[in-house]
């Protein structure tokens, strides 16, 4: 893992980028070199090894979807109204929204040709990958956006939004290094479903765990999502169970953002216990990753192989049910 | 020309959008539909005819520039609070500003994906083409945010600026029809370079018209650059030319926006005047305009498709000097 994060920080430094406009360039390296997990990046190499190719052969399509992912981040932030990103402010904050709008489309561009820029095999089928998956992932901000608008969502659609904006990208990610290595079709697309589970599994553990994370180890308040009336798969599943006074008091702390948050947390946490959500949430998130094994164990890789695979997967979700 | 605009409209509605969500798709066909000159496919279909080749050949990389010029527009008039555009409401005004940014986005995506279903001659010079010109429209509209805050701007950098944020993708649509129909290098990079020349000169010409235009041919009210102090080539020679009370006037009348507009464009106009600035931009129109034809008379292409060429360009900037 430590030889991935070295060659994208490596690979991401010796990227060159025009001085001028400054306005332009200087927001699209603020926000690279504020690091992050590099998780996508990391999941293209990793697959590429896994499938007998070479992290360096898959460095192009790493760093393009990296650059990708950044992209979405300039341009969401804005959308969301977020002042603070890996601990610093957001672009659109520090400099404007004008800025975050443009140096964001610059990258987007920029991504497209670090992608244009490998050589290797599959070149056609990791464009047409890397194409389809940037228009899914808008289509999911899309439905995000619209849910805060609606009062109910099913189940079934914020699993779809979250297959969209968070899971495609893990499991193009994990398809291009496939691509990249030359592995067979059907091994190639058990990457992309394996990645769809763990993105699932992943977001929904997010959401669990803003809930009933142990606070100390969770590493930032609980209830941030509560807070802020966000639509999670607990709240949902609350809202479509609840009965009677529970389902009035949901819908009362839902209704607003001016309570005090401990306390809004801890009714609407009681309410979510009485109708075991967090059960619920976890039974999903045990489903999701359990497809993902049996999907891995399909795959035409060796058996070490797959070990790191898992391994890897289980540091990502930080599993530890 | 009426061929090419019927192939551009049909080829255009052919296109399958997604039907949902629907607040990402609804602005793009909106934005698309609602027509312009299109003269981007235009130059394309036109450049490919004049090398040897079709205008089917040519359709996909034509449809795509124009996508790509109509995602610069969704996200222009946000930054420039743009209320109308093409007698519309613009979709940040009918939407919203995310609305906006996020079908300006797919748009994008779409725009990349129309050019990897080309799948004839030099696909490759095209996709890098393609996304230079991206890059560099991006770094125009940064230069022209920048100018909108600095007191003085050169003729030379604003020139540099047209050239980024218009011309570069007039010459690249030119261009890539020659690419597609397999001319010989050196006439490709004339194409490029009289699309260079003759965006300049259409430019200023767009600055010139809102001064001195006949204001019953020009269909809309003169002055508009004056009223809203937009630097304009002609502003910019003023503002370095003009002398003592002269430029105190300037300076006073680009302070504010809130003079009787037919005042401030007489009073301006009466200082352009002057200083002979109309004449200077003409003359400058000139010999853009004149490159143009020297680098038109060098393309290795029969005299009759140069006539056609020159046909266009005169269509194009409306020339009656």
């Amino acid at each position: 893992m430590k030889e991935y994060t070295q060659l994208i920080e490596e690979m991401l430094q010796k990227e060159q980028w025009p001085s001028a406009p400054q306005n332009l360039y200087e927001p699209i390296t603020y926000i690279l070199n504020q690091g992050g997990k590099r998780v996508r990046p990391h999941l293209c190499l990793m697959a590429a090894e896994l499938c007998g190719g070479s992290a360096m052969q898959a460095i192009k399509p790493a760093l393009a979807f990296e650059m990708l992912h950044n992209f979405t981040l300039l341009h969401d932030d804005i959308m969301d109204k977020a002042a603070l990103r890996r601990g610093m402010p957001t672009v659109y904050k520090k400099w404007n929204t004008n800025i975050a709008i443009l140096s964001g489309d610059t990258l987007f561009a920029k991504a497209f040709e670090q992608m244009l820029r490998y050589e290797g095999a599959n070149k056609d089928l990791l464009l047409q990958l890397f194409i389809r998956t940037t228009i899914e992932i808008c289509e999911g901000q899309q439905y995000d956006l619209d849910f805060e608008m609606m009062e109910q969502v099913s189940g079934d659609t914020y699993i779809e939004m979250i297959r969209l904006k968070t899971a495609v990208m893990l499991a193009a990610c994990l398809q291009a290094g496939a691509l990249v290595a030359e592995a067979d079709v059907p091994t190639q697309n058990l990457f992309y479903q394996f990645g769809i589970q763990m993105g699932l599994a992943f977001q929904i553990q997010d959401d669990y765990l803003d809930v009933y994370a142990d606070a100390d180890r969770f590493g930032k308040q609980l209830g941030g999502d509560i807070a802020e009336n966000k639509k999670t798969y607990l709240s949902l599943m609350a809202l479509q169970t609840a009965e009677g006074k529970d389902m009035e008091q949901l819908k009362y702390y839902f209704s607003k953002v001016d309570f005090d948050k401990q306390e809004k947390f801890l009714a609407v946490k009681h309410i979510y216990d009485q109708y075991q959500i967090g059960e619920k949430a976890m039974r999903l998130i045990h489903h999701y990753y359990n497809t993902a094994m049996d999907l891995m164990h399909q795959m035409n890789i060796p058996d070490a192989q797959k070990q790191t695979l898992k391994q890897y997967a289980d540091l990502l979700i930080g599993r530890d049910f």
